[in-house]
Formats: C-alpha cells, structure tokens, sequence
C-alpha cells in the first residue's frame, strides 16, 4: 500500500494525582529539541510495533516512573501546526494515580518530573494546556457516573477525604451530608476497623472501595451515579 | 526532527441515520486493495496539509456525498494488526444526518455507497465493526445529556417521531407521557402551526427543535438531561 503521508504519530498522557487536598497532575521537562527546559505532558511517538495504550504506560515508566492503574483515552489531537518541527498528532490519555505510591524519577528523555498543583501550572510546551484542560473536563464529568474517583485516594480513606476530593475536582461545594448517604446507599465502600485522627476532632472511620462488589453490582446493571443539584 | 516511524493516520466515520423508524448506517464498497468488495465505514488517509476534522468532511464527501452537520470526534483505533497492509491507526467520528436530505452517491474511491438498518450489516472490513459498536454505545449515552438527537429528524415533527428516535437508539420502550412531559418543560421545542396526519388517529401538531433558545439556556447552566428509569 503506497500512501505518501508525513504525519508522525505520538501519545501523551494526562497523569491526575491528589494530595494534601490539591488535584495536581504531572509534568516533565524536556530535554531535546527546541522545546527544550519546557514543561510538557510525559509521551512520546508510539513504535511500529507496540498499540497506543502499550506506548503511553511505556513513555510514563520511561520519563516520570510511573505506572497507572487507570488509563483512559481522552481524545486525539491534530491540528496541523501543533508541533512546529514537523506533523503530529496526539493521542491523549488520561491516568489517575496517588502520588504516595511513586517516586517520581525523570528518566531518558525527560530532564526532569514532578507535580504541579492544576492551578499552578507553569507555561507549556505544544498544545499540551489544551489538552490538560480537556482531560480535566472528562474527569469533571465522569467521576459522576463512574466510581474512579477512588483510584485517587489511598486504599483506605476516611470518608472526609472522599468528599474533599470531589470538591477540589468540581472546584465546588458539595451538600456533604447528601453526598455522604447517597454514597453509603451504593453498598460499595467497606467500612474498615481502622480510625484515623484528623486535626482536633475524634477518630475519623476509614473506608475502602470494594471493587469486587461494584463489578458484581454493574454487571446487575446498577450505575452508579452521582447528583449534584 | 528524525522520528522513524511507519505508521499511517486514517479518519473513519460512523454516519448514523434515522428513517422508518429504524436507525441506520451509512457504508461504502470498497473499491481497491485486498479488501476490494468488501463493506466498509467511509474514510481514509488523511493528508499532510488537512485537520482530522477536515480530512474526515472530504472523505465524507468524496466516498458518499453527504455532509454531517453534526461531527463529534469518537475514539483512535491503533491495534497493530488493524490493517493488514500497513500499520494504521484510525482516528474514528460520529456523524449525525438525516438520510432524507441527502442522495447517497459513491464517488471516487468507493463502488457503492448506501444505507444498511444498524441490526442488518454485511460482514465489516478491519474493525469497523468494533468501531460502530464504540459508535452506538456514544450515541446511547449522548442522547440522554445533549440534545443530539434532533439531528437525525425532520426539521418539524411530530412528537411520536421523537419518542420512537429514542425508543429505537436505547433499545427500549420508554414512559412516552413522562418522556413527553420532560422534554415539553425543558421549553427548547417550539409548537408549529402545521399538523400531519399518522396513521388512522387525528392529526399530530409539529414540533421544532429551538436551537437559539437552547443555545440560551445553556448558557445559563441548563442541563438537558432525560432520565429514564
């Protein structure tokens, strides 16, 4: 098959961590090429032999360390001048991860990886504010109607930590007692026998997330969902 | 920029239509390569100089010649075997039109071009079968948070048409008096002066989709959402 085509194809993730109540997400600094010292989203060029999703989790152990448990494709960029060295397109994915499970080493291509609060994100390179900003919508939306939120937490979790996390991803107030019982209503979190003690008040419960009981629950067709009226 | 790479970018599109009562998709024939007769979703190669968004109207239009109003970017396809001539992934949307303002024409690079009821598709070329499945599971979705649907039906209608759009995409019956009385208090369909006449009963008044006044209301922070219990 004979197609003259000059398009090269890349992946770039949109890598969402939460601490100390703050949504952050995860730049590195590059290292070559004109855009060199930027701040930009780990990826890179897919190779001939590997599928998109093999790419990404591939480039993010190769430039930040990480491994994420969740990866979503979030959307393909393609505008033609995006990158100024040469045709591009972006196949973005979004990952969730908690940032007390990594040490974030920059590695080959990447001078250097950190975290960044969302709301202090320095000036970056390519079209990669754009897509930030895109992965921050879908996870907006999604953590409504799926249970992903959790992936951001750590694995036991006093429920205060739950709705602060909603909070800081909506960037709103939530009615906690609502949200507190719809949530319990959903049978999916796990009370522990362990507490945690925060600030000055008495010993908060910690909770788990039963995964194995949401998959049993959405396969009886249950949705989860969340309403924020 | 020296990137070695071989890999293709292809824009495919799922082209839903509504007639009859019955949803429907829009395939072409192909005409060249291995996969010469075989029944495929229009698209190909997208050039240097074009957007994705770009390449996949032209290939619309020169494989079927039909231009969707509605353009909503679906998923990337990048298995490495998708294609068995090359490696290509393929960038995929969804379109929305209504077959009766449209003559399907095959032009240029297919043999055929026409519309199959959704539950009656020949045997796909590559996964594009996998591809409308992606499609369908969006358009189920969407039509439930945005006001797509209408794309898909006469400018004025009666209001059955409407519920049997729904009825049809969700797979489902659904409370026809609650569904009406929603979607009337949502105030975004305008009451024409002109009736038809279904069937044996009397008369349906004709209704119209209000854009502007959608387009409004949105901005206000209206959600239109339909719940379907």
């Amino acid at each position: 098959m004979k197609v003259i085509q000059n398009i090269k194809v890349a992946v770039d993730a949109v890598v969402f961590g939460y601490s100390d109540n703050k949504l952050k997400i995860l730049l590195i600094q590059q290292k070559f090429g004109t855009k060199s010292n930027k701040w930009a989203l780990p990826g890179g060029f897919v190779k001939d032999n590997e599928n998109l999703e093999k790419a990404v989790v591939r480039e993010l152990s190769e430039e930040t360390g990480v491994k994420a448990n969740y990866l979503e494709q979030l959307y393909t960029f393609g505008e033609i001048n995006r990158d100024e060295r040469a045709r591009v397109i972006a196949v973005s994915y979004i990952a969730l991860i908690n940032p007390k499970n990594y040490t974030i080493k920059a590695d080959t291509d990447a001078k250097d990886a950190k975290w960044f609060n969302l709301n202090e994100i320095p000036n970056l390179a390519f079209d990669h504010k754009e897509i930030i900003d895109k992965g921050l919508e879908r996870l907006k939306a999604k953590i409504n109607y799926k249970p992903i939120g959790f992936e951001l937490l750590n694995t036991k979790f006093p429920f205060s930590d739950l709705e602060n996390l909603y909070q800081t991803i909506l960037g709103k107030k939530i009615d906690r007692r609502n949200f507190r019982k719809k949530l319990l209503s959903f049978d999916i979190l796990q009370e522990t026998k362990e507490v945690q003690k925060i600030g000055s008040g008495r010993p908060a419960k910690l909770f788990k997330f039963n995964h194995k009981k949401y998959k049993e629950l959405e396969q009886k067709g249950f949705h989860f969902e969340i309403k924020f009226v």
